[in-house]
């Protein structure tokens, strides 16, 4: 009995999947901290989205925080410029951008040799850079980086100059819209701008005389406009933590202003180091109401096609999972936030099983953590935009409708 | 594993029901083969439309292809003019007429004693009606016949001449919205002519005489507006064929740009050749992505409110699917496309029970085909119009939203 005043709220990142041989990674890993979670609490399967809506890992995360992707998602570049830590305005036009290699005008490295070390290049573009808006440019993971365009009238309609594959012409950014002249305007200077200052920067002049590609132009994509953000605690009125390892989640994390975490020894990958995060998420439970831990892993196996890989890790997060079967007066929630089948190597729209235990929460009659038993239980079929409406009424936080 | 590429979609038309004596026709029916299927793929309850909405065939049919009736349906007349074969453009206004007697201004039999030899009667009408837009008059089955008026500024906002029940006075089609003026003048300029060509017309001389009722006057209802026509191939990159004996099912399948597949037997009774029918599926899987198979009896035997009937018969579907059981890289999916109850004697908005079985497709714990066992199967609770999207994900044909 009672009520529960926290949330812990596990991703189990791309853990659903479908059968191999008849049963899935959930099904025949050894999961008996899983099993335990869901003998304790209610059951369901979840839409991510809707039935038969493919999800990415971005618009997944947004429907479990309760943000309506169809409302709030405008393309990967917000997302990517919050996760470096850029503190996003309404009416900014954010990218995501590569350091690239080209040559005669020719992308010959998407990547710059995945390149690392972009710091230095990065602010020598802030520094050199001059355009009719004001720019925020910032590195990212490896040959990654994040742009932000501030002022009047910039608009996201605009083509990308990144042609996406090797051995293609670098594309000048186009208009999409009337309106949007004067942002492609602004995104071809730019390109210019920094490529002079790149071309002769003396870290690519040494990476040139060492043989590797030097990172001498800067490829962009995923425009978006950021609209009026409804922080985590606006929306909740409660005091959110994420920890992750991925940019995209931990972006998302810092769009709506949840605490970022940071774990050593956390990939994002199988090797990560997933007993600190536990202990991170556990650790962050005392002084805030609401821990989002995402746990990765699984979803890379699932990208990978390894079914062996699969099972071994999610058996790894459920060792992993020990210290939280014990954690009292609040909710824990597992769910993944998508399937990524071994067979698809990619995303799919099949729902998840999601299970949430605590104070006062009603317990069905499912035994076992998988895809199938979830669905006899009793939250029956949800979607993930209900979850939190539905998380904030077990900790006592909602409104009455009506009287 | 691996990911089917095909899809089967059996419509056991109107099989599912409410109990009698404690259990359902599909409940008391012999159905290994459904059982089978039932057994090796997922299943759930499936409203047609919502819960509590009680779905026609025609709309039950656009859900199930993944088409939102509330947006697509516009009444039966352009259904039962593509159904005869008559090409829609948007903006043409459909109707469903029938061949009726009349005397002295009154209905006496709106079937015109279910004449079936209409095809000279609609030649002579198409030949000598002149009106002020293009008209497209054909026969259809039995008594029936579809109209199309093409031209500027039509409306589908018009009563009916039909009285729907005879010994009444057939009336005239008035405008519903000031705009509809025009098309109610169309309209009953056509009746009179009609009625004009129908009353001299040898056809009808001959019937007088020996005693049968003339086709002496078209009787219009159903008019409806057609749209723009997203096809099937354009909504979902499919090839699609349908295998029906319904004009109903058939004139959805045209309207959309599925290839109708004729079977010879194939009534839409109980006396349907459905053997042949499952051939020719099975047959047009080889050139087609989908394949929509309707099999009617069962709904014909709840109209008529005979349980007897309906369990045989559902038994005798059961041995026609023999075939569909080893067919191997593609989703076999099995749903009525609404409830027909016999204590209703007509549909219910019961929902159905789906089965869907494939490469990929999770296998849940169902262990017969029927309502009850259905629900506590895999897919919990969905609606028609998900199912496609759910089909187009296991097939690997969905894009993702977001990233």
């Amino acid at each position: 009995m009672g009520i529960a005043k926290k949330i812990l709220l596990v991703v189990l990142d791309g853990a659903s999947d479908r059968p191999i041989g008849g049963r899935t990674p959930l099904q025949m890993a050894e999961t008996p901290n899983l099993d335990l979670i869901a003998r304790g609490g209610i059951n369901g399967i979840m839409d991510p989205i809707a039935p038969g809506i493919r999800p990415g890992s971005d618009v997944a995360h947004l429907a479990l925080l309760g943000y309506d992707p169809y409302e709030v998602y405008t393309g990967r570049g917000p997302l990517e410029a919050a996760g470096v830590g850029i503190r996003l305005k309404e009416g900014d036009v954010a990218f995501r951008c590569n350091f690239a290699t080209m040559k005669d005008g020719i992308i010959v490295d998407r990547r710059a040799g995945r390149i690392r070390d972009t710091a230095e290049l990065a602010k020598a573009i802030q520094e050199g850079v001059n355009l009719d808006a004001e720019l925020i440019f910032k590195k990212s993971t490896g040959h990654r980086a994040a742009m932000v365009l501030r002022g009047e009238g910039l608009s996201p309609h605009v083509t990308a100059s990144d042609p996406k594959h090797d051995h293609m012409h670098a594309r000048k950014v186009d208009a999409l819209r009337p309106e949007a002249e004067r942002t492609a305007n602004i995104l071809n200077e730019f390109i210019e701008q920094a490529e002079k200052i790149l071309e002769t920067h003396p870290l690519n002049i040494e990476r040139k005389r060492i043989g590797k590609p030097p990172a001498n132009v800067i490829l962009i994509r995923g425009a978006g406009a950021v609209q009026k953000i409804e922080t985590f605690s606006e929306k909740y009125g409660l005091k959110g933590a994420v920890i992750a390892a991925t940019g995209l989640v931990i972006g998302i994390g810092r769009m709506y202003e949840l605490d970022y975490i940071e774990t050593e020894g956390a990939t994002g990958g199988v090797d990560s180091n997933i007993d600190a995060k536990v202990k991170n998420a556990i650790g962050a439970l005392e002084d805030h109401d609401f821990v989002l831990l995402n746990i990765k892993g699984a979803d890379e196996s699932g990208h990978d096609g390894l079914i062996e890989e699969k099972i071994q890790f999610i058996g790894k997060i459920d060792k992993a999972l020990g210290p939280i079967i014990g954690l009292k007066d609040m909710l824990v929630v597992v769910t993944p936030d998508h399937s990524t089948p071994i067979a698809v190597r990619d995303h799919s729209a099949d729902p998840v099983p999601v299970a949430i235990t605590g104070p006062g929460v009603r317990v069905d009659n499912v035994r076992a953590y998988d895809e199938i038993s979830a669905a006899t239980g009793g939250l029956s079929r949800i979607r993930s935009m209900d979850l939190m409406p539905m998380l904030m009424d077990l900790i006592d936080h909602t409104k009455k409708f009506g009287a």
